[in-house]
């Protein structure tokens, strides 16, 4: 089976999945349209799918926006076609599917994850010319959501890979489970599939993303590493409005007690023990010029080495936000909407996947380990995989990009899709030949 | 001439144009609407009509809204019937009006200012049943603007006081000058008026605000002193995004230099010379949580009993709202978007309201000064006419308040509209004795 | 009797006391030395005197020093001639004293106070040859003590309306107690005075100060008003120190907490309700420079224009310091060491004393009230006095000033010593006038 | 030879050479006694003695005392019987010494370095039985300054080495030069040795440290590695004072300033390319309670895995000092006062060290090389050495410690003195043996 001929020949699938999903993107747990794009087309390739709470463990889910929020997100998806049926499963933000693949023959269980959600940004808003998105016309519809991360590119991906499962299905051992990931952004939505089970029993767990470093179509890094552990607060501090000019001392000031947390969260200690991070990243507090702000909402992050380290970080953080809130004599609710853990690389990879990809004409070169120096929610899972024996791996697919992630003129080399599929392919049948 | 009996017999007119306004309120500089409805009723009480640039005077005018909110509040109008003559007229943020009445017999000249904008606060969100506008169904049509400090009453009493003078015109000697004015909050439009000149020659002027403090319909405060000077700052701080996780190093905060700037002007060191004050309004700043936040706005305002003591606040603002900047190596550009004078009361008023309304059954009391702790822009105009050995004054009409000014659920008993024109009505009767 | 005359013929004496007590200062609670000189006077003038606990009460003493710099003053004080009888009565920080004398006439009660402590302060350390005290070879004996607020002065000048007071015995009536109140500084020791109940039946109470504002020798502020309440705070934090290289995150930084404390302070919001105040006025934190500072002490003071006010202040500060604490996880210890309240002018004193001193050739204009706008703890005795029904001032003698009071280089006109006993000489004379 | 018994031939020499240093510990630059003592023993010793000016390079020593401080120290010193001549060359801060000793045979030059300053901490303040020196009688004859880092030991080592060196110099080849260096804490001196050329032609250079990390007494780290840069820097803020009730507006607060930079230097970017560091160690401020500070003044420091990184951290330390003087409006000085360079450790160090003390029963263990994660001036040393082609390490010796270094409790079992005199002759022996 010549793998990198067939990958060729779904080239132009991949891009027009792609560029479709790049059209309508959504925000992690409203994926409704994307799910249902991808659910159609693995319903056709055979796949037994399973959606909304059939997928994921209700409970384990973070970061859910509001319920009018969803409900906007679901009259939108219906309007935009997508079947009341599919809805009713997903309705309250059950987003994301799984879909399995039994060859019927003994093998290794291997699961693969695809991560499928948008990010609050307006795409290229100064319209310029030289974006190809907009050139190519297949842009963002949806105003302040883009897909700037390449989410849209790794649901393509998961749609050829599962293509290519699906017809050489006969030539195949074992069992497949592939994960369509919702909410990646944020660390909301691995721990809800984990929790679910699926991936209990899983031999080799695969999954990787587009980009990150500066590399070449045709590169792939075979195992990244430094995942940083993360928790995602929001907070907001709610004080007493006043007039600023006839009775300041009446009001219990909101606004000062979100500027005095930032600053001093900002300086927890570093921590001898390895890495960390603090970011506050929105701030947005009070309603009028001459009031006392009785309100202000801080979204922020905290990172670690390892958990611990990012545990220390968490710790600090409560305690600061709620002594600054303390300070102003304001009350401070703090609400964890995502918490990511760290991982590493796993050895011997390079090697192996040197191995597997040595006749694939479209993967030039197989590098070591990275180091990501950012969080990523698939820690979870290849975490889960490893503590229970199996192998898991997070490819780094090389591409140039046009700006850097999550900027609004993100972009990528589209070319990277059928690399992509090359080496999840490669790979996998290297691991079916392993076994033999 | 029974006063009190012609304002009972225009009761409903004015609480009709009272709900009018409430229902279609305007900020400051967009009272396209607003404009064209008092307009077209003076025109027909005979009224000689300055518009637009004929008003005022354009360099003057204070926070202007950029040219699309002005654009957008002019096709809004449109919509809603204002004449295309007119909006040509007002163009650009030149609304509010001057209507002059010239009796043709010597006389004083009686120069009185009506305010007529309204707040970006969204009327009423609760739905409370109880709140008045609601229950009678004129609550604001737009959202997030409301007339929650009471202008929609000013501008009704404004149309009474004119409807009375023109129903009188035969008994009266001088001259009248009713300045509608627009953009009051923030201090942004009485000084474009007085440069217009309106002021100059004016013996008497006379002012006022509903509400205030806490007093029954029928109570007036003569003449109001305590008016904080005021500088009205916004603003926007410009760094360096850079991912929170990968490369923290590489950020310049715009938030942290926000957050910086809010504390340390709050600890400005209080001035012996008099009162001041200081707030820092709104805060918003950032656009990810995983990002190093690259802008931050800020609105502001200081205040003194003096402008001495003001331009003390104001200059130590600006330098610590450019050290904070510099603390986070972004860049800070500060706009002074208002500014106001301080003002005091205009001595001997109480005696002569009180002898003025000592016949008028709708009058119970009359109070002397009060500290109005507070800014108003008409102190430009209270200065300008003392200044040149003419009279003035800022009435305090009393009023019950549902809550209190600047609240969603501002309101106040409609009854005191009638009162307030009846003070108008025969403080300028007295004026005209006086001189006899 | 001629009381011009008179006080010219104490002059020197005036000028030796004041020397003699400028160049050994002492701190609150430690004036043994400068208790023994007054004492030891006014003894031979026939005084009955009452020192340590029979003077005030031991309890309601505020901010005495620990005992080891009591003790190590008391043996200064034995070393420089103090007799141990003298020594024993005044132990452990009773020092001040109170010297009655009664007529064994019918008459009123009239009370006096002195303050005799010196300040913190290291005198003229450049060796200006300007400064006066250093010409004249009387500058102070003890490094870092200065009385540098005219204290000394005030010590002579008790001395002087004593002897004029025995001089004159057979020809006044009613009684006298002179109260040379220790720790005036800080506001200290007046309550511990008064709740030993000198005060709770005088009919009239004196007291004054020299400087404070630009006069020449010979003018006078009858009463002076805008006394401010005030509360003296000492803080200590206490964390926990590490090596700020190995292990920063072991550290609980109390350098850190008095830092966020300071600005946090001086931000509290501005009273509508009148002047308040706020300023940590010194800051000591930290053992090494690459240790996590595990102590810091601050000590601050509060102040309002009323005692509400100051209370205001003070809870905010209260909070502040609290939740600073928190902020780094170090713990705060707070200590109210001195207390002031609030005090106004007595009516009608400037006719008093400008009728008083009709006569008196040294005295040559008399200023009505002058806001204080500073607190002092004489206000306790006004307050106390007035509350009972007593008349009550205090002085403001003129006299230019070298430099501000609590400077290296204070000095005054040492004519205004002359001037002060003429003061209250020829008041004390019309108030038993007046009795007549 | 058999190097173990005859160093426990001078085992007491070496007890009793460091008691006589824990005695009369001495800060930076002040070694006057210090150099004496070991100047005097190594003249007896045979060796060419290089002081003063000889021994350093005046304008590269950093942090140096103000002249008083150093006038005094050499005063103290003169009394406590160090010659008038050794004084007149270590005058005005130049103490530490260069010994040399050339076999006269070829081979190669080894240049070993001992550091001899003390701290300034107030030993064993609470008096504890438990602390050894105090229980044998040798604590410090000085208050407020302490060896509590071992460097008692760093020299009587050096003694014993020189002892060993000059006992058997006709069985050695090659030259050797013993520096013992003035001002380690703070960074301070070491450059101002190198740059004298004494490392310049060096092929091995050898220094090490008594305890830092939990080891038994035998035990030996062959090379540590991880010396973070580092910059140290003292920071005075000048402002205006004024009287803080009275007119508060008129100061220019210098603590503030300097509580806005302690925190705002704590906040400084967290560094993705390494290790960071930050630290406050002191801050005073302020004069008197009721007075707006006019100076402050704080130590800090700025560390860094690199020196890029450390120069990164006081880059942004400069800036953000220079924007919190100007926030208040005072003056910043800033001077850096010590400078120290990363360093690493000598690859293939363990395995020669554990073929070196083979046979040296008094060495149980040799580990290999450990991450100090602290600052150690003899960085500029292994740097300079290891530039030329040398080969240069630092030891780790082990012992318990009484309580950790810096601590006023801090000791250490003194038969680690033996122990490093052993690892410092077997390692010569052995480095002269590979010559051959």
């Amino acid at each position: 089976m010549n793998v990198s001929e067939f990958v060729t020949s779904i080239g132009d699938d991949l891009t027009s999945w792609r560029r479709r999903f790049h059209q309508f993107p959504e925000l992690g747990w409203t994926e409704y349209e994307t799910t249902y794009l991808i659910g159609s087309e693995l319903e056709e390739l055979g796949y037994e799918l399973y959606l909304g709470k059939e997928a994921l463990v209700t409970e384990e889910r973070m970061g859910v926006p509001v319920e009018e929020t969803l409900q906007s997100a679901e009259t939108k998806a219906r309007n935009q076609g997508v079947p009341e049926e599919w809805l009713e499963k997903m309705k309250g933000g059950h987003t994301g599917l799984v879909a399995k693949l039994d060859t019927g023959r003994p093998g290794k269980h291997i699961a693969i994850r695809f991560d499928i959600d948008a990010l609050p940004i307006a795409e290229n808003k100064e319209g310029l010319a030289s974006h190809f998105p907009t050139k190519q016309g297949f842009q963002s519809h949806y105003p302040n959501v883009m897909h700037a991360c390449g989410h849209d590119g790794h649901a393509a991906i998961g749609l050829g890979v599962a293509t290519f499962l699906s017809a050489h299905q006969g030539a195949l051992t074992g069992s497949f489970t592939l994960l369509f990931q919702p909410a990646e952004e944020g660390s909301r939505g691995a721990k809800s599939m984990v929790e679910k089970g699926w991936l209990d029993d899983a031999d080799v767990f695969l999954s990787g993303h587009i980009g990150i470093s500066p590399m070449q179509v045709g590169e792939v890094v075979a195992s990244a590493k430094g995942f940083l552990a993360t928790s995602k607060l929001d907070v907001t501090f709610t004080g007493r409005s006043a007039h600023a000019g006839v009775e300041p001392q009446e009001g219990k000031n909101a606004l000062l007690a979100a500027a005095a947390a930032s600053l001093h969260l900002h300086a927890i200690p570093r921590h001898s023990g390895g890495e960390t991070r603090i970011n506050v990243g929105t701030l947005h507090a009070g309603s009028g010029r001459n009031v006392i702000p009785d309100h202000a909402a801080m979204s922020l992050e905290t990172r670690g080495e390892t958990s611990e380290l990012n545990q220390y970080m968490e710790d600090e953080a409560v305690r600061i936000i709620q002594s600054s809130a303390l300070l102003h004599g304001v009350q401070a609710a703090i609400q964890i909407v995502g918490k990511g853990v760290e991982a590493t690389d796993e050895p011997g990879w390079q090697e192996f996947l040197q191995e597997a990809t040595a006749y694939n004409d479209r993967v030039v070169k197989v590098r070591g380990s990275l180091p990501l120096k950012a969080s990523e929610d698939v820690a979870y899972m290849l975490n889960h995989v490893r503590e229970r024996g199996g192998k898991a791996t997070y490819f780094i697919f090389g591409t140039p990009l046009a700006a850097g992630h999550h900027h609004p003129l993100f972009d990528y080399d589209e070319k990277v899709l059928e690399v992509a599929v090359n080496i999840y392919a490669s790979s996998i049948l290297s691991l079916l030949l392993d076994e033999e």
